[in-house]
């Protein structure tokens, strides 16, 4: 059987900050590999946003399928750990370590619920060294080589840190999309007592802005919160009072539910600037699409072993940030459990031992309940 | 007589980059006693704005009392100058120097005519060492100077380049008002994908600067165009897609004409940013007020020897930037007339030759006709 806190201590002791590559994955190697799995690693992409190393674990060929989707890459530690952000540390009842919730725990436990269930089914883990990254060569490229491989899972779970204030209060069952969308209106410069000479692009930046502003994209779904735009930058940059500028630019991002796609979003804004701003610069970047794994037999069956183990119902949630599960939610049903995301991304980031083991046995659990369906 | 081409000339010599004292003045006072002029020189003022020099000429003690108002500062030359810009060297037709129409030139014809003419009639000339500068020490203290020593001219005429394809197209009656009013709006920083724990200020600021931008001020007047609001700068600065700013920041310049005080204004546009972001700061600072010499005696004289001395009937304009006039208009009647503007702040500065002669002719015509009033 893994021990689930010296193997996450030991993935802890790893530098990986984003784009992580080498020992972290020889770590999970050499506990995989005792356990039947047959383990794929392979590294992709270039500077700047690669090298990255991706690990795709195997056990099994038939029965029901289950993945468990992760990432070994941390965010920069920052400076005032109480002790090393990569000398995984137990004080108290806690863990210290960067990624010790977000999420090297998580991993860990997945590898120690496998130690103690196999089959019958098939297991597998996907685990990527940037998610916190671009995400380029990450998550993609695990679909890629699986799709190559002939590897398609029944369902994915991925073990982001979901629990709000106890280990199993929320999963999720969703996320939000998310697309960036960059303004950029030319003018011409003069001076401000010649208005008539000058072109100031303000006014525009201001109609179009003021517009987008009277926006409401819809009134959220049974699963989604409603779907909001942000202006969280407006820049023109001119320190001179008697100068009327020749750019003005500003920055929007909009998180969508299912009811909307972020090309068709793009597009949207696009048209409402350059109605204010005929040459105006529009660029939409999707970061990713809104999914939802509507809520049935998975979501059900994980919410059992989380009651079981916990004894909370756990919230089925569609809040917060993008994460990998945006790009696996193509590929088959997928929900998100794991770790308490008070500390992560922060200083003195720590896991509770025990919410190590309890999250060991849902995970167990999940694995034999999804085996006998 | 004073040779108009030599002292000019001698000006252009001696840098006098805002704010200036010393060798310039030691020049334009050397030309002043022989013609019989008592000059009180005093410096004023402390760094950053100060120390300024300023000159205060007075001839006479009775009639009508003709002052002469100017600056020997110039703004600083850039690099780029075919001959030094301290360095006047005469090529074809034009003598080339920093300050040559703006406005050492003026000052030397000035000088030239009032060694044509003296009197019957008091002439004063009122000469600072900033008026490109932040003025607080420049004109205003003359002002001050006089007032203590109970000197008020009856008519003041600012030697600013005022003409602009001929010499003698264009005098000012009067000049539009300048406030700049800087607005500052707090607000919550945050996490894009949690809008309801962060508190975005750049909806308030567009909201606020969509409903300025509404304004219209007035239509204009006989006199004066309409005023006008600009904004000149918005800058909130905030790099990170996934981030709600803290605080949003945005600049206004208004030009505005005789229908208006600056700080009426300000508190109009204060009341309008207050009513969408009650936190918000709102930063009015009055540059100068309008000011309007209605068509009269004092223009219809100076008219008639623009005419008499070029052929051209002169516009009365209120157009361009704020002078020094503002100030002065508080004491009496003010027009202004002097060279080309056409390379004033521009490489390779340069005044007609022949200009110089033919502007101390129309100076000199009516310092006699303003005696003869």
């Amino acid at each position: 059987m893994t021990d689930v806190l010296a193997l996450a201590q030991a993935l802890l002791a790893c530098e990986s900050v984003t784009p992580a590559r080498g020992p972290v994955f020889d770590v999970l190697e050499a506990a995989l590999r005792p356990l039947g799995f047959d383990v794929d690693r392979f590294v992709v992409g270039e500077a700047p946003d690669g090298p990255v190393e991706n690990l795709l674990a195997v056990r099994g060929s038939d029965g029901p399928h289950i993945a468990f989707a992760g990432h070994l890459d941390v965010v920069p530690p920052g400076d005032g750990w109480t002790s090393g952000a990569f000398e995984p540390e137990v004080r108290g009842d806690l863990l210290y370590g960067r990624g010790a919730v977000d999420m090297k725990g998580a991993i860990a436990a997945f590898v120690a619920a496998a130690s103690q269930v196999d089959g019958p089914g098939t297991t597998s883990l996907l685990i990527t060294g940037d998610e916190e990254g671009p995400a380029i060569y990450g998550t993609r490229a695990l679909i890629d080589r699986m799709a190559t491989r002939g590897i398609r899972p029944d369902a994915c779970l991925v073990g982001e840190p979901t629990s709000t204030t106890r280990l199993g209060d929320m999963m999720k069952i969703g996320r939000r999309g998310s697309v960036n969308i960059w303004i950029d209106i030319p003018g011409r410069q003069g001076h401000v007592a010649y208005p008539h000479l000058a072109d100031n692009p303000i006014p525009r930046l201001i109609a179009a802005l003021a517009e987008i502003e009277g926006i409401v994209l819809d009134a959220g779904t049974d699963w989604f919160q409603p779907s909001n735009i942000e202006v969280t930058d407006i820049t023109v940059g001119n320190p001179s009072t008697n100068v009327i500028p020749a750019r003005a630019t500003a920055r929007l991002s909009i998180r969508f539910n299912d009811l909307h796609r972020g090309e068709e979003l793009g597009r949207r804004i696009t048209a409402i600037v350059q109605r204010h701003a005929p040459d105006a610069i529009v660029t939409p970047k999707v970061s990713g699409e809104a999914f939802l794994t509507e809520p049935g037999a998975l979501s059900a069956t994980l919410a059992t072993s989380i009651e079981a183990c916990t004894g909370l119902v756990p919230e089925l949630s569609t809040s917060g940030g993008t994460s990998d599960a945006r790009f696996l939610a193509a590929v088959c049903p997928v929900v998100e459990f794991g770790l308490l995301n008070a500390t992560m991304h922060k200083l003195d980031e720590a896991v509770s031992v025990a919410d190590l083991h309890t999250l060991t046995s849902i995970y167990a659990d999940f694995l034999q309940r999804s085996f006998a369906r």
